[in-house]
């Protein structure tokens, strides 16, 4: 496999690939998501549903194909889109009156429903969410992290007023994905705001949490938009308030998708592979048994037993007992899949009541006991993904640089990011992507208050604090 | 509403509408699944999930557009789809080089993927599942029942014989939908084969399982398809064998989708509205809290202590607080919306350490002690849900006829099933259906061998047993 240093991209690419986590689709920009892939998916699917009901929002779901003139209701928003639609012309053997959108995103046709459905201010807030899959026509597609077909979530809702709304924004953001990102893909992401050039189409605001790769570029993992009253115009949402006027009620919508599979894979990978957080990991321990014939049976059967009781004690292992493979090639092959802990188990091992235990990171082996495996294995899975975190945590905050000279900003976003203070024009943003590549990733909502001149025009910096600027993804 | 008994038909549109199961969508025969409705097909698909990971399967994601020479490559399967699909022919502001279908079903896709990855019969059975929308394009739409798109799980597998691919295909029928429909959505369906006109477009075999509505139609709720090598042959997924030799692989497929949701509604609901089995109720048990001021916020706090102590012992309670809705309204609401069991609790009832229970169906009400109200209510439930199936079955079979008289044949299929002999030619069953909407459902599994002329024509009768006839949705 091509080495990260050499060719992030060709290493990510083969990665994907080899790892059996996705492949190419027959069209352009798709993928099929393989089983190993999808795992990883529904692994952070479970605990964001989780946090999603338990913070009040429920389930629902609205219909793939949207008429043309839904799209076309927010300007801002039609805007944004036009260039990515996929349009149904053709159904039933006849030719639509009317041709469909494939959703690239469901504002639209969400906020014809909640226009239906709230008549007072007794409906509000309305806290819904959709998982489904959506299309944008990507120019430049890639692999897991911009492809022409992706699965997501979508929330939409709306609120009687901008505070409630906004805290809302702020709660997909920070309770929501933030805590899965880190807790789940052990992605140390940085919370903020995007510059008014970055906002989603037809957002007032947006916010975004986004995490460093090991090439230094960012990867935005999730958003979340206060909408302002956009899309409640657009649509005539509105409620009669306590006080018996029609108000237009204020919306939010947040998105988190497949994408932050790639972003679990560039966060931690190496060159011999994925490294996968115990958390996501379909298996968190391979079992490799060796030996032939009878012993080899007897060792199947023991490494069997041993899955069981790690899976009762609530650890996802498997047993690789393929017969026409070598142990090393086993080994070899789930240090490519990226599992955290790999255990050898011989008939000698088997004997002496211990296997042998391998992490995916770090030198050499040790026999662990197989009386106490669960317990064991559960600690150092633990440990493993506190671990990955902090690594993550040290490479970001080694490749993020302050300053305030052009000179140290131009090579600090070469190879990571740099916070520096910003006028806060597009065109002044638009300028540093042309001489860097880099983008305004953030202004971060834990940033100290500053101002300065700006670094690229010098002119006062806006925000009231330093912007991340960074290659991004 | 409409009652049952003077249109079916309507009291089911109104239905599923009043009680915020679904909304029509805005293109013609789509639907929004709101959230009371998503919560049902939540928890049927959780079940499904798991039992379909419990025989082995993992969950895969296979694009949504297909090219349409894909659909071309198997000749029964395009002319079964053909008039059904929708086209996209534009994206990314372009005409496309060759139009792409929204998926109707994945076989040909997922076939592509399949030729790819098999190789050798080490790599069989390979055993894959999907959950999806897919999009026909319907003559005649029916909220929940027939909708132009819809969400579904489709299992695809292959297998090195034919053995191995029809142990699947009744794996698939009898372990995974016949269980979870019997235990879950408490219809007792009957498991049968399709006959050969109503196969599935390019199965050399079609089961499926068949549910009786109150209004004596029946319900396809499921279908398992053995392909044989059809597929195989169309997207060359050969293997070689232990011997060396290179041979097709024998495909099946298997589907399950949201019409289910209706098949549950026609099944339980009457006038007053749903009736949901309590496994697949989104509330189980819902409190209402009755009384004004002080004494009503003490109320609302002690029903939602003991909605806290249901929920802890596995029971999914609602507390009903709307401060603008009276007692008896609420009441009716939830009657329509078919939760299992209501408890009134109001302040006398407090002091008294109880509860007042009203269950969906039979009459009258009765006091309940706080106290044991978890263990109470979960055997209340359990009872709920074999009284369910039982009534089901009960309909079922007083409305399902054994006969060689074509009278009596056309008698029963006007109101329910007819059990009879059949000659087996499409021809005959295509008059059959003329004269009276009937349609041959299946040919159960669990027939008794008999033979003799056939219930229209008076030719020998094939399949060496009896066939179930009705009309179906």
């Amino acid at each position: 496999m091509t080495p990260q240093s050499e060719d992030f991209s060709a290493w990510f690419n083969e990665l994907v690939l080899k790892a059996e986590l996705v492949d190419r689709g027959p069209v352009r920009g798709t993928m099929v998501i393989r089983p190993y892939g999808y795992r990883i998916w529904e692994l952070l699917q479970s605990d964001l549903d989780r946090r999603i009901k338990e913070t009040g929002h429920q389930n629902a779901y609205f219909p793939l194909l949207i008429p043309q003139s839904y799209l076309q209701r927010e300007a801002e928003h039609v805007e944004g889109f036009a260039p990515e639609l996929a349009v149904v012309t053709h159904a039933g053997g006849k030719v639509l009156e009317e041709p469909l959108i494939v959703r690239p995103t469901s504002e639209t046709v969400i906020g014809e429903y909640m226009a239906k459905w709230i008549s007072s201010y007794r409906d509000l807030p309305l806290l819904l969410n959709q998982w489904a899959n959506v299309v944008r026509w990507e120019l430049r597609p890639r692999l897991l992290l911009r492809t022409t077909e992706f699965l997501w979530q979508e929330g939409h809702t709306a609120h009687a007023d901008q505070a409630d709304a906004m805290r809302e924004t702020m709660l997909a953001l920070e309770e929501i994905y933030a805590r899965t990102v880190r807790e789940l893909a052990a992605m140390p992401v940085v919370e903020g705001e995007k510059t008014p050039s970055e906002r989603f189409a037809g957002a007032v605001r947006t916010f975004t949490i986004e995490g460093m790769m090991r090439d230094g570029r960012a990867l935005q993992a999730g958003t979340s938009h206060y909408m302002g009253t956009n899309f409640a115009r657009a649509a005539a949402i509105q409620y009669t308030g306590e006080d018996g006027r029609l108000t237009h009620a204020h919306t939010t919508s947040w998105g988190l998708s497949t994408r932050l599979i790639g972003g679990v894979i560039m966060t931690h990978g190496d060159d011999k592979g994925l490294v996968l957080p115990p958390r996501v990991a379909p298996y968190q321990v391979v079992i490799v048994p060796i030996g032939r014939g009878d012993q080899g049976a007897e060792v199947i059967a023991a490494a069997a037993a041993l899955a069981q009781r790690l899976a009762d004690s609530g650890i996802r292992a498997h047993v690789d007992d393929r017969p026409q493979l070598s142990p090393g090639f086993k080994f070899n092959d789930w240090e490519l899949r990226g599992v955290p802990i790999r255990l050898e188990l011989g008939p000698r091992d088997l004997a002496a009541g211990t296997a042998v235990m391998a992490r995916r990171l770090g030198e050499g082996k040790e026999p662990i006991s197989l009386d106490s495996a669960p317990a064991r294995l559960a600690d150092e899975l633990e440990a493993f993904q506190d671990f990955l975190f902090e690594r993550a945590t040290a490479f970001r905050d080694s490749h993020t640089v302050t300053t305030d000279e052009w000179d140290d900003f131009t090579k600090a976003v070469a190879v990571g990011w740099a916070r520096a203070l910003h006028c806060g024009t597009p065109e002044c943003e638009e300028e540093i992507k042309a001489a860097t590549g880099a983008t305004a990733r953030c202004i971060p909502l834990d940033g100290e208050p500053e101002s300065g001149p700006c670094i690229l025009c010098g002119r006062p910096s806006a925000y009231g604090k330093r912007v991340i600027f960074g290659r991004a993804y």
